[in-house]
């Protein structure tokens, strides 16, 4: 995370910024070019993308791709939504009521603010929630087993899989970064990632290898540990 | 919009809201289910979807359809974004940016607040965005011209269509609405409209005619001109 704020401030200070967002390196494909729109509606696996898809958001914060993420995904599990005074009864997950004592526990919204998640916070958050999550570091896992994991889990009706990777590896800017899996596409052996930080970047097809890799590297804001993949279960 | 507030008003004191959204009727199809995943899939116009659903957002005040219809369909169009101190450089039309001195001279924020917008005044918001945008009344067009005047805009790159409509007219609760649309499929004559009011209804798959019905209503705030469609252009 210190990385992505030094990226971005760097971005803001160097004058290199406009008010688009950034180049896509060529290996990434974006979801609303004509190629990325034709992965998806030939991608082999999508269930998930369409309950994400419809609650997609942008993070609010700088830090805050982790609690765009878990307001995503707890609206896409559909599991019970705290009310607003606003929508005078309705409710939706957003980046502030994601935060609740129980979240605090785990890691306090002003330190989130600083430092965002780590992999196994981002697993600590939801069990805050009462969503069951299990923390995959890609170091203990292998790309097969990635693989067989997301597929699985972005074909099914209980699961979601997010993912904690390093953008500079994938060619972005440029730090650590969390966002959930929509869609798998078998021939090209891609992840659409629905990308939270909207001002950057569009959501993008990855090469599922590239993906592991960038996964696979060392935390410093979590004793090294490598990143990876989080599966939750509605 | 008077009947949105009492709507919502209803809601929220006669104990009818649950944390979910509200049961859809049958004759509307939500995008995330079996059938509306297989729409889109087989759609024979969805262009549009594609930059729309990167952009898809939740209004955060129950009167601010119009202003979260403009944001989104703004990005969208991939005119220049205002920077944001929050993202050091980068930025994105939203909910608050979306109101300049130019559209304060359209409508003041205050009144959108209590009021909303008529389908006029959204296309002077737009105008005000130095985007071309153009107004028909149903009641002056047709489902005919609707049907095809929409189909082509959702498929061209320069492009989009919003709809003002009334919802109770669909069996939705309740008032007068305003969204984009985002694709459209042939075989059962639906438009899909990409329903900003997240926290109430998911993105629905509409007969046109129904659509079309819902639009020629008279609109007691536009001194009973009926509603309609808005054509923007980047
Ligand atoms: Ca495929
Ligand atoms: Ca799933
Ligand atoms: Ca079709
Ligand atoms: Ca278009």
């Amino acid at each position: 995370m210190r990385q992505t704020l030094f990226g971005l401030l760097c971005l803001g200070l160097c004058g290199q910024a406009t008010a688009e967002t950034l180049p896509l390196p060529e290996s990434l494909i974006a979801l609303n070019s004509d190629n990325g729109q034709a992965l998806l509606i030939e991608a082999e696996a999508r269930a998930d993308y369409f309950d994400l898809a419809i609650h997609f958001t942008n993070q609010v914060h700088p830090a805050f791709c982790g609690p765009a993420s878990i307001a995503m995904v707890l609206n896409a599990l559909d599991v019970p939504r705290p009310a607003s005074d606003m929508t005078l009864g309705l409710g939706m997950f957003d980046q502030e009521n994601v935060f609740t004592p129980a979240t605090e526990a785990v890691k306090p919204r002003a330190r989130i603010e600083r430092a965002g998640l780590t992999l196994d916070e981002l697993g600590r958050m939801f069990e805050a929630h009462s969503v069951a999550a299990s923390v995959h570091h890609a170091a203990d896992s292998s790309l097969e087993e990635f693989r067989r994991a997301a597929i699985d889990s972005i074909g099914d009706a209980e699961s979601f899989v997010l993912v904690n990777y390093l953008r500079s590896s994938l060619g972005q800017e440029r730090g650590g970064h969390i966002s959930p899996l929509g869609a798998y596409d078998a021939e090209t052996d891609r992840f659409l990632i629905l990308d939270v930080t909207r001002y950057k970047y569009p959501p993008v097809w990855v090469d599922a290898a590239a993906l592991f890799d960038a996964m696979n590297t060392p935390d410093s804001d979590n004793d090294d540990r490598s990143r990876g993949y989080l599966l939750v279960v509605r």
